[in-house]
Parts: C-alpha cells; structure tokens; sequence
C-alpha cells in the first residue's frame, strides 16, 4: 500500500485466527520466538527495525525482488526459522497437523462489537490501525455484549477482551480497571505545563477516593460509548483474556482479567475490570460459538 | 483510522460512482466548485490545507465534535455550498432526481484489472493508496482486458482508464504514449548525479528513436506486467478517458486519449496511447456493463 | 508575513481592546463560543488545525482566493457564527451598540510594563511573539508598576495581569505564587537526567519551606528584572485579574488573582500573588485611566 | 521575539539607510567585508550560520549573557572588524564623520510603494519578511510610481528598486524582463511532474515569442497587480539599481537596471525592464526627495 | 569528516591530557572560562549553538576560509580569550611554562579499561562516540582494574573515573551507586506507558529495599560486564573523582567519589560506588604511572 | 559507535584489500551477488535498508542479542549465502585458499595520497567519511603521487584510482574529465533560482569551449589542491582503474580509465582523464609494491 496502511507490532484477534487457520499452530516449547536474548517477550526494538526497514523500501522508486526475502531474514533472526516438523510428546508434527490435533476449527470463533456508526446485528471492519486486514467484527448492543460475556465466562469459556488501557481508571498497580468520573474538563492550550499538574493531582485524588469506596463509579450509556470512539478517548490499545467473574464486598462486579506482563501488579499478572468499565471500554470480544447464546447464535447461522 | 489511510486529492473510479449512487449529481453550469480565483481545476492548496488540518487533528489525543463542520467550512469556501435543489432547462431538481432523471443507474458500472497475485475471475480490492476505501475490481487476463475494451471503444462506448502516467514513454508534449526499451539498468548507488545523467540521455535518445520509428515497442508478458506493479514502477497515477481507436502509418495500435490538461500538448488535450503501453501500465478500465463481451457479461451475472 | 509572525491562540490584552474597538462585544449568554462539544474553553484543537491550515497555505507558491472564506468555516465550526443582532434582558442590540450600551470607552485603557532597554515614560511595543500586531506598552519604575497597580485596586478597579506561571514559584495547587531563590545554578550539559533529578528535588525542599516560612522571600532589583527578561527566563505566558489586596498573618502582602482554570487549586479558582513576585515576573498590567495616579494620568494626557 | 520574527540575509533599503543614519558609512577600500576567501561577496554559508547560531538560542529556555557577543565574534571573522577609525585620500576619518564628510542626510530619502490594501497617501509597513522592522513606505497609485521614478531618472538621479525577480519574464541571461502572458493555468495536483513538463515548456515557447516580438506585453491594473501581491505571486526578492531610461526600435520603454551579480548576462551586469513589468512586479522603490515630483515633494512635507 | 564524526561537549580523559601536553595549562584563578554570565559551570547553550554552526557548515557544499575563526570568536565569548602570558603568585608564565613549572608530564598518567572484544594486556581505542579523536586504552581484566585503582587510592593517589551514571542504581540524591537486580525484563511494546509505570515503580521498591539492605547486591562477571557494553546498557557517560576508599557497617566496600555537581546530595557533592557497580559499571580509569601496580608498570615499559 | 561513524555504502580501497586478507576472494561466476532482480549491480535499496536497519537500532537503549543475525538475513537476501567452499575449473576452494592460488599477498599493496596538511613521507588516515575505519594513506607531494601512478602504468601495473566525479569538468559522457577555470565567483544567497541559471550557463559555455581546444586547462597547485580537500570542493567520490597512458593531437597527457557505469558514455564504459585533473582532484592511489619507484619502494621499506 506504498505506507499508507499500518506496519506495527500490533493487531488484532482475527490476525490470530486467520494465521492458524492458515499455517497452523506450534507449541511454545518447540518454537518459543525468543532468540534475542531474553527470557521473556520484548518486541521493542524488532518492531522499530522492521518498521525502519518497510520505510526504507517504500521511498525507492522501484523495488528489488530481495526485499522479501530480507524481511524473512530479520523475522529469522529474532524469531528463529518456523519448524515444518516437529516431535511432541513422541509423536511428529506439523504446524497444521498439530492444529487439527487439537481440533481448533477457527470458523467456530466469533468477535462481537458495540457501536452505533453501523447498524446492529450487523458485520463491519472495525476503524482502527490494528485492523489494517479489515476483519469484520458482529455488532451488537452494549448489553447484549455484556450479558453475552457474562454469559459466557459462566458457562465456562475464556473471553478474548480488546480494550483500552490508557485510561486513568486502568490502576493497574493496584489490580484495577473502573470509570473514573472527571470533573474539570477545562484546559487552556497555552499554559499548559502548571494546568497539566491542576489535571493529574485531581485525578491521582480521584483514583484515591474510587479505591476506598467514596464515589459510585460512572456509568456510560451507548452514547457515551459511541462518542468515546468517534473522539479518540477510546483506543484499541492491548488484547487480554477475561477468565472469571467476580463480586466485590460491596456488590460490584468484575470480570478476572489475564494479563500478559508477566507476574506483575498485586495479583501477579492478573486484575479485575468492573462491567461498567467493560462497557464503556471494550473494542472487541472473541468466543468459541457455544460460547454466544442461543439467539446470537441462530442469528450468526452457527447450529 | 488515526491516520494509518490514505487522505490525498486522488481516488479512483469508484469513488465518483459511489458519490453518485449515493448522493446524486450536478450539472456543471450550476455547481462548477470555481470558488477560489481560478478559471481552471486546480486542487493543490486545498489538498494541501485539507491533509494539514487532518494531520493536526490526529495528532491530538481526542477530538472535539466541531473537526466535521470544520472541515466542511474548508469545503465550502473552494467549493461553494452544494446546492440541495436546483434549475435546469427549466426544470427544478435535486441532485438525486438529477441522476435518476439521466437514467444513470451506477450498478450498471464494472472495472476491470488484471494482475496475477490474485485468481482471474475473482474480484480484488487493488492494493494502491487510492483505493483507501477498498473497492474491488473485476481480475482479467491482460489479453482479454485489452480485447474487452477495444470491444467497447468499436460498440460505441467511452471506457475510463487508471493508468501510470510517470514513465519515460508517456511523451505527453508529442501526444504520445508508448513502451521505452531500456537497455542500461545499472545504477551506483554513490555516484548518482553523475550516472543519472547518462541515464536520462540514454532514455532522450531513446524517445527521439522511437519517435522516428527507428525501434520497434517493447511488449511485456503478464509475468512482465505483475512485476512493474509488484516492484512499484506502475504507480496509480492518473484517470483518463478513452475515446476511440486510431492506427498510424506503420499499423501501430492505439487508444486515443482524452486528458483533462487543458488544450495542451500538439493534440490540444488528446494523446495517443499504444496497445503494448496499455497493457503493460494500465491499473484500472471501467465501463458500462452493455460495452463487455458476452462472455464477461454473463461471467458478472449481468442480463 | 509568508510565515515569519507568529500565528497562536494567544495575544495580548492590546488585542481584546482592539477587537472590541473595532467589532463591539457580545454577551456569553448570547454567544459562548462552544460549539465544540466541551462545557468550558479549551483551545487546543483549533489552535492546532488553524496553525496547520495557515502553515499548508504559507508553503505553497500561489495563493488562491479561497484561503481567507475557509479560515473562517473553521472558526465558525468551533465558535459558531457571528450574531449581526441578538436580543439581551428585552432589547435588540448589534455587538457595537452592546458595546455603546455598556458605556465601554476602549481609549480609556493604557497598559503599563517595566523594563530598562527602552527609556521610562515612553511608549514601546513589548518584544514578545505574542504581541504579534506591536501594540505599544507605558514603560514606568518597577516601583511605580507596583504602586499604580495597587492604589487602583484600593480604588476599587480591577487591574488586568499578564505574568510568567511557568516558574518553580507559580505554586498554583497551594493557592500561591512567590520568588523561590535558587542556590544551585551549575547543570552540567551531559548528564541531564541524573542531575535534572537533583535540581528537581531541590525546587521542591524550598517550596516545602517557603510554604512553612522557614525562609524569606528573595526581592529582585530592577536590574535583575531586566535580565529575566533578556534571558528569557520570564516569558509572557498568562493574563489574569487582580481583583484584591491581602496580607497573611506573617506581614507579607499579596494581590488576590482570579483564573481562567475553573473552580481549581485550594482557592477555587483564585490564588494568591506576592508583591516581590508581581515585581518580579509581572510583564504587562492594563487597567482604567480613572484608575492611575494623578501624576501617571497627567503624564499620559488623560484629563 | 523568541523566533517569531525573521532572521535572514535580506533587508529592505530602509535597513541601509538607518545603519547609515545610526553608525555612519565607510569605504569599500577600507573595509571590503570580505574575510572568507573569495573576491566577490557571497553570504550563503554566512546566512546559514547565523540562522543555525540563532536557531539553538532560541531553543534554549534560558539564555546566557555571552550570546551576543559570539554572535559579534561570527560577523568579525566574515566581515572582520568594523574600523574605528581609518584615514581616506590623507584624512582621518570614523564613519561618522565620513558621512557627514559625504554629506549624506538620511532623512532625504523616501521609499515609494503602491498597493490598495492602504489608503493612497498614507504611509504603512509593507507586509513582508524582510521588512522584519516595520518600516513604513510611502504609498501612491502605480501610474505615480512609475511617473516619479521616470522624472527622477530624467533628472539625473539613480533610484533603489526592490522587485521580484523569480518570474518567468525576467529573462537575465537575455537581458530583460517582461511580463508573459500565461494561457494554461490548470494545474491538477496529482500528476505534478508531467504536467509541469507541460507548463515550463509553455512558458519557454511563450518567451521565446516575446523575444521576437511575436506578442505584446501583457499590461495589468492596479488591481491586478495587488492580487498578484496578495496570493503570493510578487515577491520581495532583490534589491537594484535604476540607472537609466531606454526605448527599443519598437518603442517600448525600458529602465536600464545595474544588478549586483558580477559581470554576467549579455550586458555584463546590466539588464533591462520594461515599464509593465516595473509597474506590476515593484514593491518599493526609493529615491532623494529632490528626485520627487514638486506635488509629491509638498505631501511628503520636504522644503 | 563531513559530520561522520561526534561534535559535542563531552570528550575523554585522554582529551585532557592531550590538551595539557599540547598547549599547556593555566590556574582557575586566571582564567575561570566563565564569561556568559554564571557562577559555574553549564555548557548547554555553547554546546547547542556550536552543534548547529558546525551543522550548517557541513550542509554547504564549499567552505569558506572564515569558518574556523568564527568558530573561535564564539568560544572565546563564552570562555574569553586565551591568556598568551599572566602572573600568578607574583611570577609571570606562559600556559607551557605554568605546566612545567607544575611538573606535569602527561606521558606519565595512562588510562586502563576492561573488555573482552580486544585481548588483554593490548592498547585498543574504545568504541565510544566521546572517544572521537580515537585514543587508545590498556586493557585488563577487571578483577585488575578493581586492584590497580584500590592500590592506587591506597597509595594516596586519586584516580579519575569515568563511568555509566543514568543506571537506576545510581542514587545520587542518597548518596550511593551500587547494582540493583532487575527481577522483571518482559515489555510490550505497544502498551508503553501502563507498563512503564509497572517497571518505575519495582525499580523504586528495590532501590528501597537495597539502601535498608535487605537485598544483596548483584555482582557482574566479566561476560555480563561485557554484554551490558555491547547492548549499550553501559554508556560512556560523566568522568568523576575517586578519591578515596570506605566500607560501611555491613563490610561492603566502596569508592568516595567527587563529582562536579556542585555541593548537591546527603554529601555534598561528594558519593559512595560500590566495588560492584565500580567492576560493573567502568568505561575507564586513569591514574598516575607511580599508581599501578608493579606488574602492569612493567608491562607498561615505565621505569 | 552509537551513530558517530559513517554508515554507508561506500568505503575506500583498503576496506576491498582487508576483506581479502581476512577472508579471502571469489570469482564472479561462482558468486556474483545479484540476488535481486537486476543484471548489473545497484545497491540503492540495499544501502537504504541496512541504514535504516542501523538508525532504528541505535535509537533504542539497549540493543538485542539478535541484530547482528538480522542484518546477516538482509545481506543474505540480496547477496545471497556466501559460499564456504566452491569449485573452479575443476578445483575445489575455499575463499582463502582461492586468494592464495592467485598469489595475492594484500601486504604487497599501497595507498598513496598527496595533502599538506599532514607531513609528507608520512602515513595518515585520511579525513573522509568513507575511511570510516581509519585505513592510512601514503603521504606524497603532488608531482611525485602524478610520476609515480604514470611509472606504474608503463610498467604495465594498473592503478587502482580515487576521486572526485562531481565536478563541471567531468564530463562523462564526452568521455572526458579536465579542470574548467570558473571566472566567475559570486553568488547571492538570496535571489538563488536566477542566479544560478547564469552560473550553470556560463560552466556550460566553458566545458564547451574546452572541448573544442579553446580554453587552455587550468593547473594546480599544492596549495590549491589542498584549499579544495579543506573546503570540500574536492570530495572523495568514486573509485574507478587507471589502464593505460594516452595523448591527443594538441599533445595533452591523460589516463585512460576503466569506470564501472557500465558500456555507458561514448568510449562504452572508459574515459580519459587529463594529468591536470589527475593532480587536482585524486583523493588516492593505490598499486603494487612493485610498481612503486625505487625510492619510494624503499622509503616504505618494501624489497
């Protein structure tokens, strides 16, 4: 596309499922991606070459027939060559047979949205970067997405969760994603440095008060939702997996989030996201068909 | 899409047939979009301050809902306001009844490609800047492009043609458009002022030769022709419109060519473009469905 | 200019007489000038689009005559259009009758400033990219700026305030702004990071003890004033009001100051100015002739 | 101005006369300016690291005392440093003394203009990067503009011309400049590189003609000519000498022009341009008050 | 070098020493270098305009002869002008004459390093941008680099230092440098600012918890020592002190080392590196010949 | 290096013999290096992409342990695997027990070069980017660096050439470089657009002028040679093969030399190079020992 798409570390849940139902699948203990040193994933400096490197080739003229062929070997290089057999647990694979072993059929996964710049019940490509491929997601109503989720950790699947992380209710530290609700909205664009300050104090003191319970955290309608998207508030920020649901002293409830930042924050890895921040901040869900209900399910055409 | 798409004064053929299916049409005596000083078309600035105010707002981390009305103002003022209802020979319209009255039912359009890194017979979005809104054209062999559109060209039809216009061969000044023979390829790297100037003699030389007749045109296979596309020498330059067939002297084939430069060059405006040069640097032909074969008109399910 | 003035959200208070002068004045309730989707001003999306779209303009070659008719369908996007006439408590008034109505006399106002690269009581325009337009200043002793500025609040005029807030003193989250003397001046140029840490820790120890008074305020000459200036230590950064006089329990006098940053800060949106501060960092006051001395209102030909 | 005004090797010709009026004038035999190794003055590498030396200042966000005084310590090593003092035909002289030896009054000069976007007869500062100081001119209709300077060429005096030399008319190596009608004025966006072939050949063939007297010389109005200062189209490019008047076997008059670029052209550093082209393409030019016409004299209030 | 080569304000010891040999050397008293208005030292302004004079020349194509004595015109604003002759205790000297009187033969003091990409016991020039001008070092193992500068410092000879300071471990503020094992390496790069807090905040905890010594410092083998400068995590950062040796109630051994920083931290301006961080963290040492060990001042052919 | 140090396509003539000495050599047919599509060598795409490659690594903070693979994968690409062991003409090699078949002793060459600003008879490593790793030169007067490369080429030696192409006086496509005398010198910073089309005129006239005999070449000499190494004039370019010795009509010596743009200009591939030019713009020489002059062959201590 001569650089007017995105080239990024980044993607989205149906590059996953597109890549297996293509290429198939590799356990991490035969091919664990990490040869550049270390013990766990950093893709820091692979993104930044592999970017540099796209850029470079895209402001000549004209291409050679090499370039490909060199990408491959940056990919190499850090990744290590893609095995085309492989033994596990004594018997020998490859990538799609070890696919159909395990019996993933990726036409059984399904990834619900909530917005209104389409019309519901209906597929569309979500208008972010990292959907550079252009998959479509099914677009349902906020509640519906909701209780679908819900519905479906109950039932004992685990949700693919698309959200935005860069919010100041995203406490990570402190094991933690709610609506935090904000007051002075107000900003002079001139003096910002000391009014930048007046912002952060207020909202450090506001995440304070949420974590001992001293405000009702906010709730978003699909308005609010749908107005968060159109101005860049919500972004499709990381990709995580809902695998519990949880009621806190008070009565709130939460979805169990498995995050991938190794054994960090003071649940080790793991935090909890209201519904209410769920609600107003999820881009995208991913679950198996029998995870949806019945009525999503017919109206998808699965049986 | 933050930015991660293409935003440039250029579109492709199904972008005017998507505005007019949409939205309708105008005459030019009532809606010229003149409104900036000149006799002529002539988009830079606006481009230029369209893509700047883009570029601003996606720098910002969230948007206000003024951006919209913003950018309409712009519009407007090198535009002028579109007119909702209008005159014509006595008539009143709008831009909908407009087009209806012409009869012009845009599904009776179809665009024709043809590249092989993708099935013949199957539609494909062209992977090029342009076509940001990822409309598919119908895949053709070469051959059969050519033959369907000079079919179309004899039925009496006029067929728009995408074209790459940036090639030594498009002599534009003598009303020409043919394949170069290119016998030096070799290019230092670290030398290049000098070495690019013996190159551009040698293509001088060639032009002056071909012009003569000395040297016969160079024709490319398929192979040949996915190659200049997949190494980026045929770009997506241009749209023009062909307006009939013409033979020179020696039985050389070509397309005349109706430009939108004004009444320049020796043919005040047309060119001629040779078969070969078609075929090997055309992106896109479009046309009407009653200007294909049979064959091609029932393989698109059109009665 | 072709691009060689500056072109930003702010100016001067010069620019908000002139306009008034020139254009008359409107009511808030009849034109707030949030058409952007905030409930309170914040500028920063247009000041961004506005400087792209000029920056886009100033680049090309030839100027169409658009641009001017596209500027204003973006401010009127963000600001909505310009009422001709409005009503307000009954009557109808155009925005220079409002302006009459009021009795606003715009040649009542003088701007004071203190700075010895121009002679003491003469007119000069302050050298400051804000003051885009060379609108003049009355240049007076530091002494005088001061005493003027008080006397006219004890007249019971507010007095317009334009001053430097990005200083380590500007303490606006205490609802106070005073001189912090330094003691380290030394930073090594290649050791940023670390040695930024050191300074920053420092600043913050002698705000902590200058909120306690534990340490004096340090009073600059007007010497010292200058050289702020020259250095670009004090920079023209904010306008505020003046709307009081207060002393704390300790002796020290302060004006009362009125900002623009929403009900904020411990004071609500008011803080606290000291007079060496004032001195020090004051680079513009405007106030009402009825409000100058005697002597300062004779030297200016008031009667 | 913290960047916000220009810093270039240009100026106006009101800069030479207050250099002169405040620091006097001296030889070129005692100081030629010329320390950097060439005969001839070429300030490129003298432009450039002033503006790079002056750039990282102004990044800077506080200033030290010594920026002056390196800045001074750049100029000495181009220019070398200015004479105190030095003796000429015998005498000693300062270069105050000198000028006033010279006779020269500095109030004596005047600078002429015209354009519509100030009232004839008033005088303003033109609205031009070099005239970073706010000069102000003298504005008078076109046809007074190229009456003043005939009558002050008639009677004897030499007259500073400011004009815009980056025309296609201002043919240098054929010793003219002219005004060229130009035809085509589309100009589409996208398909920049061939169509400008289209366009500077245009302009070749067109000037060719004009140097044939094949066409007449395109006259414009004062309208015209304020549109063209408005869009960009006029520049503030060169500063000359009007050294005489001449006619062609034709009859078309001309201004004999000294120029400053070294012995080149056929008329080894002279030039000629014809009075359309004076009146369109001026933006100032100044001359002796005794040069004036008596009316123009008496407005100006010179005795 | 055409700008292939580092212009900036650091160098290495060698430059010193270089300088001293070269031109001599002259008394703080005489010559204090700071001629731009503070009372230390702060290089970032001359730095930043000799960065962009040097820059702009390297972008001519053709210098001029002017270029390096404008080039000295602004470090002698800065520093003011080299002293050709001064007293000093009543006697008068020259800079060479000062050094000898001193007693300084600069080919006495050799500088020592510690790496594995070059045998030991060879002379090689550190890869370093500081080291421009390519001085070589002797390299060691660094167990010997550790004992040569302790014998050194036992001996009553102080060492100078240069070292990696923008490590977490390096806690100027409290007065100490020692290692801090790093427990979590993973990081995603594209939820950077959520995962960066996670980061900050364990490095701050362990920093705690190593100065209440709760956790052992890591110490490094020469690989890891090796690794750390091959992946630039060990920079050529600041040159200090050593100048002298302590242990603290625990037995862990340390350096005293003086810094530049003024009289900043718990010890003004004076710090603590642990014996760890000095074998981990070293880019070089350098000492007096009379301050190596008996071995290496053989090996070094000093007698 | 951080970036300090050149990254680029080109190097110098020692970087060729080092790689020989280190790793020895492979016919052509055995390893041509065109893994890229074209037929003749351009490495545009690749130097783009390995400097891109380079810049995204050294802008992280700490690098990989896998880069180094990375940049072998790119390398491979376009080159292709080098080969470990081959056969040629019916034997099998390896690269260096190939170099050894031929008698290459890499000892056996030396660089000359021919600058003042080191002391002649001197090794130094020239100041250009392309000797990045800092190869030293043979230090020579100007006229012995002339006779020496002429003795070689009688002895039937050729001589490996470096030098500065972009000149006006190399003109290629005639087949021919020679020193042009410019006259004129000057050039306004300002009006740049017009005055350098009289400059590009004016050399044009000159090289025509030279090219029919009617100019008489300029000579050089040591001191101007040197002027243009120190003022950029003279850049170190290309690297061509002296072949042979000739004379024209008029009794001018030139080198006859091989280039490798390929059969391009009108002697297909060679051209001449006056003795004039040879001496004003060679950078370096470099030959076999023995086709040194005796006494240069003993002052380097060859036998």
């Amino acid at each position: 596309m001569h650089g007017t798409s995105q080239l990024a570390g980044g993607g989205v849940w149906e590059d996953v499922v597109n890549v297996i139902r293509k290429y198939g699948v590799v356990p991490t203990s035969v091919y664990s991606g990490l040869c550049y040193g270390l013990e766990n994933h950093n893709h820091a400096e692979l993104d930044a070459v592999i970017k540099a490197y796209a850029d470079a080739l895209i402001k000549g003229k004209v291409l050679t027939t090499a370039w490909k062929e060199g990408l491959n070997g940056i990919l190499d290089a850090y990744f290590g060559e893609i095995p085309k057999t492989f033994e596990y647990h004594g018997k020998k694979y490859t990538p799609e047979s070890f696919r159909d072993m395990l019996g993933l059929n990726m036409d059984d996964y399904v990834c619900l949205t909530s917005f209104t710049h389409h019309p519901f019940y209906t597929w569309f490509a979500m208008e972010v970067p990292d959907n550079w491929a252009g998959y479509p997601a099914y677009n349902v109503p906020q509640k519906e997405m909701l209780d679908t989720t819900v519905g479906a950790l109950d039932k004992g699947y685990a949700v693919w969760w698309g959200s935005d992380v860069s919010e100041s209710g995203f406490v990570y530290n402190s094991g933690i994603a709610f609506n935090i609700p904000e007051t002075i909205t107000t900003e002079e664009g001139t003096e910002l440095s000391k009014w930048a300050d007046v912002k952060t104090n207020q909202r450090a003191e506001m995440v304070k008060k949420m974590l001992k319970g001293l405000i009702a955290e906010r709730e978003y309608t699909q308005a609010e939702r749908q107005l968060a998207f159109d101005n860049y508030e919500t972004t499709d920020d990381h990709g995580m997996l809902l695998t519990g649901l949880a009621v806190d002293q008070d009565g709130h409830k939460y979805f169990k989030v498995k995050n991938s930042w190794a054994e960090s924050g003071i649940y080790k890895g793991y935090f909890y996201a209201s519904y209410p921040f769920f609600v107003y901040k999820t881009t995208e869900v991913a679950m198996h068909k029998d995870a949806l209900s019945k009525e999503l399910k017919a109206r998808l055409g699965y049986n």
